[in-house]
């Protein structure tokens, strides 16, 4: 079949490898329909990520159709269409018990595209498929399907639900993109009164209008500050969504929060950060970090399914999966090309 | 000063009494500039709630102008447009600690109306004024706040909030009148995926598809079970508000309930139900009852001044003061006016 | 092997049966060491549970050692000492997910001694064995994790936990039977600041007293509102659990309940209750049903082991497992015998 | 009469001042009969807390009998013997809506012995006294009530609390004085399954043996992250609780808690701390900080008041009030006084 490998910092191809096989009693092999590109398939190309070395195909997010279940896989059968989220679950552990996949002490948590090859293949294995493979529901495309396997999860549980956000509140968002537009679109679940997007680019800044910020801040040009302290009587806002991942825009999300509310850490960090809890100690503030678990999947399926949640919105480019190379460099560069997800269909 | 007087079951008149005057370090007097009528009202004048004397004033939800604080009311000052709730809170006993007001035991509870002068008159007392009368945002029609004196908090905190409604659940609402409907527009802002109304008039279950149920059921041609069935793969409810207060559809409650599943008791009952613990006992259910502690109004005024709440859309018929006979019968007669809530507007 | 068997209402033998087989992929066999009988038992033989036919052998709770596992129960193996819970879980349906072992829609649940031949035998063969069975860490003796199977986390799951217990709350048990002295040792995990105990047997007061209650109550011969209203400045206890199953108990627990308090009903019921919501509609009352999930296995396990709870004080008398009868005869008598938990053990 | 006044760093005296008297509506005067020191009073003394003025009388934490009550303070009568906390809470703006009365926008927060003068003295004004004075049972002593003024609330709100302890839990303390004993104390309400004690000090190490840890660890001999792993199947503890203040026990904090755990910070920090973010940012950690809000204070009285919180056993140390000067250098060097809370009485 046909996949994409890495082969080292700055270097990946489209090329014939072997098909995978059903190696465990709980895999299954997954022809996959939609594929797509995560921030994190760029970090790896960068070398940023040691645990994935050279040779493995990249992708940890697809729909497809099931071609063959090992013994212990029972639930999905060949010909069922099903999603295939980032996170694979033995569903036996601790963590996972208590619904922490990302955690997963029993074998999974991060395995696609990491430390077993990856979706962007005609084929996938995929491990733990009893517990980490969905079936679609008629009313579902795709593509809004694909959207589920890592990016609004992510916003949904790691940015709206740690970030606990209620009716009424002023949320912000810091970085918009596509998992900064997860986190609007989780968080507008709990109808707070104003989402607050924050990013230097306007581009960015539109699609968190059109995906719903009711408020957004270029902080090239303002002061985020000023806009969330009108907002709020000068207390802060209730929830702050980090979304980027510098010390920075930490110390923003640290200083827009008010006394007693929430940061929610959802961008992924490549270095320490200072916390002035010099200042910070007495103000009753909640910090969370995470990585995504999945297990919102049923909920969020639901929602697209019933049309409460728009999807497919967050899909900017659309390519045949032979064009891979131009789909990675529209994602690489979306202040040019204004990519938010970029779907690689098979056909 | 003008006002509708209670003289007993089937007599209310609209007379000129004397206006009211501070009389406790912690009252306020306000100009009402709008009042309505409550499901309660119709109750008193039935004479189902002995606790209401006759001469007693009627009314219990308000907006209007301070006219005079007194000295222990600090927060509002007279020419203040404020909302005057249904329910008085002390602030200082251990359930108004927890924001449960309505169980107030240090002289507060739900008094307009009932043991105090009430809101269908000229000029109200409000006692308790310090910590139960709120001021309207610029962007707040009188209206709109009028709807944040008791239905609406009624609906968010004692459906949706007891409810615990959550992103992709079925909801299910017994009873489209005013607070069943109420009901309905807070169960919408945890975004579930699906709100069934269920009621035997068809243009109640009209106004329910306008405020937010997606399905509808007539109970008299069908049967709520079968749907609620076909939306949720047979397992029942996620959670079921009902908002009638007879035994009928308090059982017809827990029969649409899926084990684990919340009920959440809004109706007012005048009867026992019959709960039949020989089939419930090991379903995991969840059963709440409840007034309204009107502690959700800051949010909610939050939500209507930012346009993210329709509070205007429960009103279905405006009469001046004076009219105030007519809108008693509109108001008592919906089937035939179709009538929600009314508004009695001073001028 | 041995096994005590049921041949209907009033009837049942221990005598020689077919050892078990693996008949399933997540079956394992147990060679039970040490068995109890629960008051269930007793209804089955009544024939109040027609689900349980002639020729099933009885029993939900076992510790023991793994004789056999099929393929895919991984976690344990031959040889190691297990405790076997009363609740079977699938672990991959909606519920198992959500911890409510108990609701298993999956094929799990109550099926041990119900639906599948039970622990009252010198072997067992124990369903989704992958999910429900729990190594004994080393400290624990056998009778102790035997307390674990079913009646400590009933008391502490559908007593505790839905009862909300918190530091400095008032606790009320109706009922002192094996299942509300479990409800009191699980409510002391939280440090009420009074555990009142209400039974009609002065011995059951008497082990109440031994297990964690402080205030006692012969409602034969006072008056246990009274009681509870000394202690809450009239006000009525913040929980109540009811652990007895009857019309008049759980009415009690609805009177002895603060506004505001909540009400976990652990009784199993034969009959309706009345519930008076004309009084209690507005009193903000929550209550709970539930069956056991044992999803607390482990978190007790570490309270047992650690010396923080004493689960082996439940136990009252001691059996080899041959004599079974006698067993079965003190534990239905517990106003002459005093019984509380009975252990049959292997040798 | 006679008070501690704050001269300007370093400099203290007990000399004689004017009666407070009531100056607001709702102020009380209290007849101070026991007081005692905090950590924060030694701060003071440095120059840390620039917002107290040389002139300044100190103390935040009392118990006394009411003398004076202002116009609107209702609850406490001149005679009663009350508690005065630490926080003065104004009882109306949002935050003291939600019980966050440490975070008070209505004038009150941490007032005494900073913004009003403090309870070091034989009289105090207390601001807010209709909020922020609490009747003491006949039960509890004047030393029980004292040690609840401060200390023991901001061990339970701000350490078990806002950690979220749960039975069974491994719990963490990091430092062993006056307010990480009282974090011990406060987690133990919750039964965790071990309890582990860190300090440097071994007094202090058995201090906290003496009031609930099973587990103590010297840092300077031991590495705690080794005993936290064996206790813990190598994941981490469940909650840390930060009682120091300083960089290094904050980092020692995060490494000690496992993925999906909690840290709350309880220590006061003059120092910004590092958070390795690169590292943390997957491990789905809640890390809280906090002002004590004192709202605890009634569930803490009905604990102490049925003996099961044995408050008095932080008093290490009792003094006469004219021997404050003894008092402060006793509590001033703990390692050779082992000195945790000292109590100075009025006579």
């Amino acid at each position: 079949m046909k996949a994409v490998v890495f082969h080292g910092p700055g270097s990946r191809s489209l090329e014939e490898v072997p098909d995978p096989e059903v190696t465990d009693e709980r895999d299954a092999v997954v022809r996959v329909t939609a594929t797509t590109i995560c921030g994190t398939d760029l970090h790896i190309l960068q070398g940023d990520v040691p645990a994935v070395r050279p040779g493995r195909i990249l992708g940890h997010e697809a729909v497809g159709v099931v071609d063959e279940v090992a013994s212990d896989v029972h639930g999905i059968s060949p010909g069922d269409r099903v999603l295939v989220p980032a996170i694979s679950a033995c569903g036996r552990c601790r963590y996972c018990h208590a619904g922490h996949y990302g955690q997963c002490i029993g074998g999974g948590g991060w395995l696609l595209g990491r430390c077993y090859d990856g979706t962007q293949a005609e084929y996938v294995r995929v491990p733990f498929a009893h517990n980490s493979a969905y079936r679609i529901p008629g009313g579902v495309t795709d593509e809004q399907a694909l959207m589920l396997a890592d990016v609004l999860p992510t916003g949904y549980e790691v940015g709206a639900l740690n970030g606990h956000v209620q009716p009424g509140d002023v949320v912000v968002v810091i970085g918009s993109g596509p998992v900064g537009l997860a986190a609007i679109m989780g968080a507008r679940l709990f109808s707070p009164s104003h989402v607050v997007a924050i990013d230097k680019a306007e581009p960015r800044l539109a699609a968190a209008r059109r995906l719903g910020a009711d408020v957004t801040v270029n902080d090239l040009q303002e002061d985020p500050l000023s806009t969330v302290r009108s907002l709020t009587d000068g207390l802060g806002a209730d929830v702050v969504i980090e979304a980027v991942g510098s010390p920075e825009t930490f110390e923003m999300a640290i200083k827009l929060t008010r006394a007693g509310g929430r940061v929610a850490n959802v961008g992924v960090h490549g270095r320490p950060i200072t916390l002035h809890l010099e200042d910070q100690w007495p103000r009753d503030l909640t910090i969370t970090t995470g990585l995504v678990d999945t297990c919102s999947i049923p909920a969020l399926l639901r929602l697209v399914e019933c049309g409460q949640l728009d999807a497919g919105k967050l899909v900017s480019h659309r390519f045949g999966f032979d064009e891979f190379e131009r789909a990675y460099q529209v994602f690489a560069s979306p202040a040019d090309s204004g990519a938010v997800k970029v779907v690689l269909s098979a056909d």
